[in-house]
């Protein structure tokens, strides 16, 4: 027969002599089929190149066991970690993943959660393009009852559920941390407030403030898409500022703009933490890495990619109900590294 | 009509007040239909939560626009670099991705394939566990002439085409980098020469040596799996070592190790360029945050993913025959940065 025809349960009972009824209860582990049997069935069927009709089934079950991943940028640090907890829980149970990247588009999303809706996808995740206004794109799978589950920068919605850290809390305890470093002028370094993520951290690092009667100053308030060029920029911003007006801190909304902005005052002769205190959010490997070592905040991808999906898929299997559920807060921990640490530089 | 009942043509038909046929013409965009009634049946659809129906016709043509991503690990800056610039060209020419991590486990792999083999992936990309010995796994895709392309992590074979660099000449070049630099006793540290990734690199290092008459010497060569972990253990085993026998060097197969390592002797007051140059490879973000700048091969996974899947997509459609293509060798550069430049800092 010709290589690369469909291999059928015909096929299997021609070669093996038996009934093609025999086959097919025999492939479906049917126990009124003599175990030796059952096992020779298995063999050829692999022999021969059967593949086990999963698409024809799912046609009749309406459910493909396949979840869709929409990301802003697969080529995080954080991400990639997301995606590799994502996937090892589907595989624990059975489920594939499909991947998409908006590339922080709105349009694109748009267009991604389409064909994620038309390949069948029994449920949804997806964290938001940095620019995305409204979830208008996602009404398909509402009507649907197709669950859909936010993570990261997320939107409120009555019937999905939202896997987060408690970005406020954090953004407040390393901007606490720093004024007990000595630290009064704190600059913040944030993103687009359309997105939970940078609003949260904002407003921590702004409420903070507050209740140590320290001003918030507006020039000491940075947006940008927090990329390298970005931590360069702001460096640059600091270094052109009067150094009385300069800030004696800075917290940066991620670990790539605190890091290359570390790098450019380094290069101009600032010392941190002595003249300027870092803080980043994350814990990107760069983060370990940057001399002195950067404060951050650590959360698992991982830990955010498994809590998503095991979530979801307890709610397909009927284990537990997603609706009900309005969001899954997990933890995060303040890690304190030498480039926040002013008072012990002093002491020394 | 409950919500979660599949819509149907008849249901866009009644709603609109006009036949199934129009409505059925009219999403296949039919130019017999009235350019008006086009754009109303299409909004209908939209509004009810029509679902077209790729998947009932992805059974009849056999064809389900889907590729399978088998990688070692998704949580790696390279990988995630490779699955963005994959994802990129896939969503171009309307295709999906299935994906799915072997952990470096030869055991899931094979379990991985043979789930990708079932949802009928039209074509697969894989890039082999670090101890994958054999790629029998692989068989049912032959038989079916569903095309396979090994990227990175391959494995000879007639039928399939890989992407890979040219590691071997790249290793060669950076170790006579160092050569050039005055360095006499350069370690390695390598991977598992099952991979040839690995194993290609250990020869160009080796080559190179071998054509500037200096000696292979077994102690300066670590094999490991490369983590941070195993870049401190290495920089342990300098430590150890009589100060005499000591490399003047050390090529890291890759840039995680190179960095540990580093680090751990700038802890221990070893001076990097002065007494232990150093280059990394695949210039992963941390190469240009550690001081002094990490020397490395940088090679784009982006490309990697792109070439991939572009080839991949093009003997789909029939534009091109993966089987007449053995493999593709895409360019890699060598970056000198600050810890190899041996000679600039004795001018100094």
């Amino acid at each position: 027969m010709p290589e690369n025809r469909e291999v059928t349960i015909y096929d299997i009972a021609k070669h093996l002599n038996i009934s093609a009824a025999t086959v097919s209860r025999g492939l479906k582990n049917n126990p009124m089929i003599n175990k030796n049997t059952r096992k020779k069935i298995a063999d050829a069927a692999k022999q021969l190149g059967y593949q086990s009709n999963t698409f024809a089934s799912s046609l009749r079950s309406k459910h493909t066991h396949t979840l869709g991943v929409l990301v802003p940028r697969l080529n995080s640090y954080f991400m990639s970690s997301v995606l590799a907890g994502m996937e090892n829980a589907a595989n624990r149970h059975g489920y594939n993943l499909i991947i998409a990247q908006s590339l922080e588009d709105a349009e694109k999303e748009k267009l991604n959660a389409e064909t994620m809706f038309n390949k069948r996808v029994d449920g949804l995740l997806i964290s938001l393009s940095y620019n995305t206004q409204h979830i208008n794109h996602l009404e398909p799978f509402f009507k649907r009852k197709i669950p859909v589950v936010f993570f990261d920068r997320v939107y409120p919605h009555n019937e999905s559920t939202s896997i987060v850290i408690n970005n406020y809390g954090a953004a407040y305890n390393i901007t606490q941390h720093l004024i007990e470093q000595g630290c009064r002028r704190i600059m913040h370094l944030g993103g687009n407030v359309l997105r939970n993520v940078y609003k949260d951290r904002l407003d921590g690092y702004r409420q903070a403030l507050n209740d140590n009667r320290l001003p918030v100053i507006q020039q000491l308030y940075l947006t940008s898409n927090l990329s390298e060029q970005a931590g360069i920029e702001a460096a640059r911003y600091i270094l052109d500022m009067a150094p009385d007006d300069r800030p004696d801190a800075v917290f940066s909304a991620n670990d790539t703009a605190a890091v290359y902005c570390m790098l450019t005052l380094k290069a101009a002769g600032i010392r941190i933490p002595e003249d300027i205190a870092f803080a980043g959010f994350n814990n990107d490997p760069i983060s370990k890495v940057i001399e002195p070592n950067l404060t951050t905040v650590d959360y698992s991808g991982d830990t955010v990619g498994n809590t998503a999906v095991t979530n979801l898929i307890n709610h397909l299997k009927g284990d537990s109900n997603l609706y009900i559920t309005n969001s899954i807060t997990l933890r995060s921990d303040l890690v304190i590294r030498a480039s926040s640490l002013k008072k012990q530089i002093a002491r020394n």
